[in-house]
């Protein structure tokens, strides 16, 4: 099968790219660097990417294109054949989309919309969206499973496109019942690819816990502030659902076989995450044990919205896409340690 | 002040346009006719819009612009300065929707984030839109409050649109603090203006009951089906809160009397209904009494979705917008039926 990658050269993308390679699939990736400036090389192409043809050995075609252009995208889809799509082009800062609501919106729905539009006109069928736990806001029951309720109490605006695309795909996947839509609603994806060549290159100041771990162990950073430290749960820091960005990616890969198996599937919704909860506390001493590094910490107040605990019930996954997590704590910590460690500067160096 | 309408030409919108001029509002209208192709005069303009021009004695400016065209939008907004925007323009045909969700997620989103990168563009601060009482799904209380529950169970794209219109304008407010966002939750509008002029002129089939029983009624259609009468209501058929829509277009008015007495309110949302249910035979029957003509009705199943009782307490609009809806059942059907013989084809005769 022949997919086209949306955002294809970010840090989900990149490892999802690698894996469909190793399993047989063929890709065409597309991305703008809308969040990464620095990731490409002289000549304009991803750095992520050519690393992943490097790692594969396999050809690894890139354009760059906006999903919101139009005419851009509807010239990929009239020039190539896909069987299927993954959609992972968005703006993801949670912290920005509330500043700029209005640029998060646009960016997210009009190139999902794009998207969906060139699928139905060149006829495919296949669409894997990068959804997120975000869309279950605070957890109405934990663990969480596909069934929780959606759409209640989510804080930020990028969470907010996450959902609404949700909906926009149910409702296509509704109207268009040849289609097969899956939903990965990811959890909070971390480590790195073993070789240490592709992780995670975020741009400015990490956003999420372990880059910004990450870059305090290897001194780039000062000090990890840790946002509430009395929440009820082993520690008092925050617990989440931390899952290796290989078995993130691996579970894109099951998502296709499941289709080129099975065949209409309809449309279906996936947790991916291990099950198990980490707390921010836990995070930074199994970084420490792996790195030998100190990690300074000081406390601040909890952010609007933060909640104790979110972590899933993967057994869904586990039951129809056949897949589960393979790497534990020690893993994530140690492959991002070894990423950190081959690229200080991430991909500009 | 000076407002700019979307969608001005359609029953809402024309009625709108009619109770700002008589309160001293300037308005400039447009419209691009997505719901009613053949309102327009042999010079493209707006039937009802003109009419409203005659009742009124007062200019009524009309431009044909699709929301979602960015380059003739931004036009608008160049020529132009504007204090305000009633954001209308939408596609709204429920059943429509479910078909072609792309159709009604790309025209109505696009258009209102079109709308709202103008405003911010152009220093646009005070926007009002038609909300609806669709974003509440199936009631979780009666009657229902603006704090009541809303997007969940919604059934339909359509609903699904107005929705997410409020979740990023009320970002959008929340990052521009300096805003004043009014979503008005529009219950049933029915009825028509006194004058018999301008009223709703539904493409094709109507989709709504008041404009069908009126059709079945003046013989253009054979027989009304009624949707279930084993509800749980005062006669087994369904409830609803319908208002006049003369009442539902002074409350437009009455926001921007707000907003120009109070300064910046901020993000306001108010439900527009009268807080009183009729059952579908109490609305056949009241237009039986006002018409003196037979309406044959048969019974169907329940559609999708489809509820015993939905109605609101308008008690905030009262109390903050000095609003109630003035019209009750007698007049809503007596201005309909006026309508409806006056313009036995609508608008195209």
């Amino acid at each position: 099968m022949h997919i086209l990658v949306t955002g294809a050269a970010g840090f989900i993308g990149s490892h999802t790219v690698l894996e469909l390679l190793e399993s047989g699939y063929t890709v065409l990736c597309i991305d703008n660097f809308a969040n990464a400036i620095s990731v490409t090389d002289e000549h304009g192409n991803a750095i992520s990417l050519k690393r992943v043809a490097a790692i594969t050995g396999k050809p690894v075609p890139f354009q760059n294109v906006d999903v919101c252009d139009e005419a851009a995208l509807e010239k990929v889809f009239a020039e190539n054949k896909f069987d299927g799509v993954i959609h992972l082009a968005a703006l993801k800062a949670v912290g920005e989309s509330v500043a700029k609501p209005l640029q998060y919106y646009s960016n997210n729905l009009v190139a999902s919309l794009n998207l969906i539009q060139m699928c139905l006109k060149y006829n495919v069928k296949n669409f894997v969206f990068s959804s997120s736990a975000t869309v279950y806001g605070p957890p109405s029951e934990l663990p969480i499973t596909e069934k929780s309720q959606t759409g209640q109490g989510i804080t930020n605006p990028y969470g907010q496109t996450k959902y609404m695309m949700e909906q926009i795909l149910i409702d296509v996947g509704k109207a268009n019942p040849e289609w097969n839509v899956v939903l990965l609603r990811y959890f909070n994806p971390v480590g790195a690819h073993k070789s240490g060549l592709i992780g995670e290159d975020p741009k400015g100041v990490p956003n999420n816990l372990m880059p910004y771990v990450g870059q305090v162990a290897i001194g780039k950073l000062p000090v990890l502030t840790i946002y509430g430290d009395q929440f009820d749960t082993v520690d008092g820091t925050g617990v989440r659902d931390y899952i290796h960005v290989v078995d993130l990616a691996k579970g894109h890969v099951k998502a296709f076989d499941r289709i080129k198996n099975v065949g209409n599937v309809g449309t279906e919704i996936y947790n991916l995450g291990t099950g198990v909860g980490y707390s921010v506390r836990q995070m930074v001493d199994a970084l420490k044990k792996v790195s030998g590094r100190d990690i300074p910490v000081k406390i601040g107040v909890p952010r609007p919205g933060d909640v104790a605990s979110v972590f899933c019930d993967p057994s869904l996954a586990q039951e129809k896409l056949g897949w589960r997590a393979e790497n534990g704590l020690e893993e994530m910590c140690a492959d991002l340690w070894n990423w950190q460690t081959k690229n200080p500067q991430g991909f500009s160096a």
